[in-house]
């Protein structure tokens, strides 16, 4: 089956579901959509993310393609529900940002299903269906985890639809990929909000001082700090023991560059790497 | 003396100092500027960022305010000799972005000079001549500290170019301001820093797949290791006690996470709050 000829359903209508929407417009043969939320639904069909709205019982009875963009650990939940209702032959994905816990259940899928992981790396400080946009993918990577559900046509399809939103498609295995997303992406977050609570107590010590003297520097820093608190304690908690040894490692270059303040040749060496290393 | 009959020297003609300049077009008698990279102050010129170029000598004797530019330390070898060189009933100020040194410094100037310590709170991750704007400091927090030979003469000069930049003044004591900015900004660097330093490890683990994971939203909470090197050495290590004591806080708040790892309602408590406040 052809990318152009499927009927592609999006469970969850908010930024990425929305966002894929759009970006999928004229691409397929139908886009389906459901949320939970009923209003999120009639604005996606408004503002043309996707065609028809329905319940995710009837999109997945109808869909040759089901892509999950909802929290995770909602989608551990919507897995097993959601593959009784497919059709013999049905492909599942995933826009989740952790692999491990979704990989394990798509690996007990019936047969009949095909499945395999995915995770888009973008997003944006905003949620919900009004901030989708149809570029959001555009020049991102886009993670495929194979799982024991994975046949050719799953990868082959899920491939082309991530070309089709102008991604680049990387093969990972999922282990791999929740170790590398706990620091490239987890571990920003974590110490974004470290930072937004540091400044909060810096604030009391400094009657109110330190708030207004925080910049735009402070700001971009701690800009993810802004996103959706129910994906990212899905996130976090489905990724527990990476995140954790994660901060402990980030904590670790704390403490040495603590102990670099009195030993300035080796500080500017630490920091001339990092500058070099972030350009 | 107002400031639009004022002759005004700028020491240091890099992003912040050439961004004055050209932030004082037409807003005063003459612009005069020195900077060891003669290349520098020639390129000042020809970009409009000051009238005239010549040696820090030259321009202490011909100013009547004199603004540093230049990197903390160099300040603190450069303030007792520029005095020396400065006519009686001079203004001197900076724009560094620790202040008890400086003002320390200032306090033991000979009674014939005034002096005030200033901070702009702004900057980008780009330096030189090259990068100057003149729109750098407009809607900034520009702190003034009152030092002992702040008189009335200079807190009213130095206000009105804070004013004249499009800058808001704020009073504050130099113990106070280097608490503030330890957290409001010093902080952020060092984390950012850590940040680029932990996904090197974490590249090195999973085999280059963390590095290539890390999308917009790592760069955004990194962006700020990109700034200059010798102006961050210098700030870090004549604020080390402050940025000590900041990171150990830091790190506090970093274990607080790891360990509610295991206590969902409370991380989202926190994560939700720490939003809020981010907002």
């Amino acid at each position: 089956m052809l990318l152009r000829d499927a009927t592609v359903g999006i469970v969850g209508l908010g930024l990425m579901g929305g966002s894929l929407g759009l970006a999928l417009d004229g691409k397929v043969a139908r886009r389906l959509g459901a949320d939970v939320d009923e209003a999120a639904a009639t604005r996606a069909v408004a503002g043309g993310a996707i065609d028809e709205a329905m319940t995710e019982a009837q999109l997945a009875a109808r869909a040759d393609l089901v892509v999950l963009a909802i929290p995770v650990r909602r989608m551990l939940e919507r897995i097993p529900v959601i593959a009784e209702q497919l059709r013999d032959g049905a492909i599942l994905t995933d826009v989740g940002s952790t692999k491990s816990d979704i990989c394990a259940a798509f690996d007990v899928l019936p047969e009949r299903i095909s499945a395999i992981g995915g995770h888009p790396m973008c997003g944006r400080e905003v949620s919900g269906i009004d901030a989708a946009d149809g570029t959001l993918y555009v020049g991102a990577r886009w993670v495929l985890v194979p799982t024991q559900r994975t046949d050719h046509l799953a990868d082959a399809l899920v491939g082309e639809l991530v070309q089709a939103v102008g991604a680049d498609v990387i093969e990972a295995r999922r282990e791999d990929h929740d170790r590398a997303v706990a620091t490239a992406s987890h571990l920003a977050y974590v110490s974004a909000q470290a930072l937004v609570g540091s400044l909060g107590n810096a604030d009391g010590v400094t009657d109110g001082l330190a708030g207004h003297l925080a910049a735009t520097g402070f700001a971009g820093a701690t800009r993810l700090a802004g996103g959706n608190v129910d994906v990212w304690l899905d996130i976090l908690l489905t990724n527990r023991e990476h995140v954790r040894e994660s901060i402990g490692l980030f904590s670790a270059q704390l403490a040495d560059f603590a102990a670099l303040l009195d030993d300035e040749e080796s500080l500017r060496r630490v920091l001339e790497a990092g500058r070099v290393a972030n350009a």
